[in-house]
C-alpha cells in the first residue's frame, strides 16, 4: 500500500497548506479519500494520473473535505474520461452533485455511480479481489464516516528451493500458490506445506477524520496496519475539541493504543500552530509509532 | 478604477493557472467578479481582505466560473464574518448554494443575500452613490450575463485660484461642487461655470465573458473605458468557437473596435496554446490597444 497525502490540514484551503484528500493505492488501484476544495490540483502537482481513479471515498459533506469533488468530476469530462466513477458518501452527495452539473448543462461523457451511505453501524461498501473496504461510524457534527481498507489474504508463496528439489512441474506452481497438495513428477503426493510459505500478512488502512474521540470505532480498527487519525488540536485546547466534535493528538494517541495499530498518522491539523512537530510530541507520550501527515507526502507500508 | 485578475484560464484549475476570478476595486468598493475553484486561495495570496469584499457576481453556472464561491461562503463563516453578502448570479445559485450549507449544516453567521437574474436583456443590478452596475446578456452555453461598471458622474472641481480671486466664502465651496451659483462675501452673483472645472469623466468597466462573438452587446458596453473579453481561441480555431460558444482574439477585437471602448483586455485563455502573446498579435490586427490579463496583473484606469 501507498499512501499519498494530497492535503491535511483543517478547515481552509490556504496558499500552502491544502484541506483533506489523501490517495490509497492498493496494487495498483488508487481510492481517492476525501476532496477538499483544490484537491485536482494537487492531483497534478503529485502527477497522479486522473483515468486510474475509480473510486472516492467521502467522509462527509463539510467543505473542507468534499468542495473539491464537483470540480474533479467537471475535470474529467472535459479531458473526455469514457470510464466510470463510483462514488461513496453520505446521503445527499448525488442530489448536490448532479444539481450542479445539471445548472451548469455539463452531465455526461462518463457514468457517474452515487453508493449513499446512511448506516450508523460498520458495513461493507466495496469489494474486489484484492481488498474490502468498510465504513467506520465517527462522532461529528454531521454524518460522518471513516473507511477501512483491508488487503485480502494474498496466495500462498513458493518455497522455490522445495519445490525444485521435489521434481513438481510448472503447470502445478499455480495449485500450491492455490494452497493443494499436488502429485510430483514420480505420481508421489506432496503436502503444500512442505513446497509453500505462508502468504503475506495483509494490510489494513484505517481512515478516521473528522471525529471527536469515539472508542466504539477500536472493535472496527483492532490491530490495523496504520491509522490516520484526525488531531485537530493540541491538548491545551482540548476544550476546543468538545465544541467541534474533534479529536486533540493524545486522543489520537489514546485511540491507536487501544486499538493495537501498528502505525499512527496524525493529520487535519488547525493552522493556529505554528509547528506541527507538537502533535507528535504530544501522541508519543502516549503511543510509540506515530507519523505526521504532511502535503506531498507518502507512506509506504 | 483598479481591476486584479486573480484567474483568466478557461476550463480547469492547474499548478499555475487559475480559472476566472477578478477584483474590480472602484473607490475602495471591492466588487469580486466570478469565482473558480482555488478564488480563495488566490485572494489570500494576493494579500485581498476577505472583509471588504460584499458584492460577488456570477456570470455563469459553470464550474471555472463558479465552484469556489461555496469554499468562499464557507471560509467568510469560519472566520466570524457578520457583513451581509450579496450574490448576484444565474437563477438556481441560490438552490444550489442554500443546499451545499445545509448538507455541512454549516448555515448561519452572516446573511447571504440573492439576487437571481434571468432576465435575457441588460438590467440595472446595483446601484449605490458611486457606481451602477448592469447586466450584459451574452450568448454562451448556458445562460451567461456580463456586467457593466459604471461610475457615476462625481463632483464639479474647485477652480481655486478663481474662488480665490472671487472671494467666495469657504461654506459655499460645496456648493460649488454641486454646480449652483453663489454669493461672494460682496453680495455679488458669481456664475458656477467661472469658479469651477468639469467633474472627471466618469469611468466604467465591462466584463464580458464567456460568450461566442456578439454584436447585440455593442450598444450596452458602447465607450466603455475598459473591455474585458474572452478570447478562448485564436482564430486558427475559429471552429470550436462556434461549438463550445466561445470567441477567438479576433473576434473580442472587433467587438472593442465596433463598440469605441478604449482598452481591450483579453483573457479566459484556452491552456493549448504556448504564449498567450499570440492572442495580443492577433488582435492588434484589428484594435490598437490590447492588453493581455494574467494571474495577479492588476489594471489601473
Amino acid at each position: 500500500m501507498k499512501l499519498t497525502i494530497l492535503g491535511c490540514y483543517s478547515a481552509t484551503p490556504r496558499a500552502f497548506t491544502n484541506p483533506t484528500a489523501q490517495i490509497l493505492d492498493i496494487k495498483g488501484n488508487l481510492f481517492l479519500i476525501d476532496c477538499g476544495e483544490g484537491t485536482q490540483v494537487q492531483l497534478r502537482k503529485f502527477k497522479i494520473k486522473f483515468s486510474r481513479i475509480k473510486h472516492v471515498f467521502i467522509s462527509h459533506l463539510h467543505g473542507d473535505h468534499f468542495y473539491g469533488l464537483i470540480g474533479l468530476i467537471s475535470t474529467f469530462r472535459l479531458l473526455g474520461r469514457d470510464a466510470d466513477l463510483h462514488i461513496y458518501g453520505p446521503k445527499g452527495i448525488k442530489e448536490v452533485t448532479l444539481l450542479q452539473l445539471k445548472l451548469g448543462n455539463s452531465y455526461g461523457g462518463y457514468n457517474l455511480i452515487f453508493h449513499e451511505l446512511e448506516s450508523k453501524v460498520s458495513e461493507l461498501i466495496y469489494e474486489d479481489d484484492k481488498v474490502t473496504v468498510h465504513t467506520i461510524p465517527l462522532n461529528h457534527r454531521v454524518y460522518t464516516n471513516g473507511f477501512l481498507f483491508k488487503e485480502k489474504i494474498g496466495d500462498r508463496k513458493l518455497n522455490i528451493d522445495a519445490v525444485l528439489n521435489n521434481d513438481i512441474e510448472l503447470c502445478d506452481y499455480r495449485n500450491i500458490k492455490m494452497g493443494k497438495d499436488v502429485e510430483n513428477k514420480h505420481g508421489k503426493l506432496i503436502p503444500n506445506t512442505l513446497v509453500s510459505f505462508e502468504p503475506d500478512t495483509p494490510k489494513s488502512y484505517a481512515f478516521c477524520s473528522d471525529t471527536k474521540y469515539t472508542e466504539s470505532i477500536i472493535p472496527i480498527i483492532k490491530d490495523a496496519t496504520v491509522l490516520y487519525h484526525e488531531s485537530t488540536f493540541l491538548n491545551e485546547h482540548a476544550h476546543l475539541c468538545q465544541k467541534t466534535k474533534h479529536s486533540t493528538a493524545k486522543e489520537a494517541a489514546t485511540i491507536a493504543l487501544k486499538a493495537n495499530v501498528k502505525h499512527l498518522i496524525l493529520g487535519h491539523f488547525s493552522t493556529r500552530y505554528n509547528s506541527i512537530d507538537y502533535f507528535k510530541e504530544e501522541a508519543e507520550t502516549v503511543f510509540d509509532n506515530v507519523l505526521l501527515a504532511d502535503d506531498g507526502k507518502e507512506f509506504n507500508f
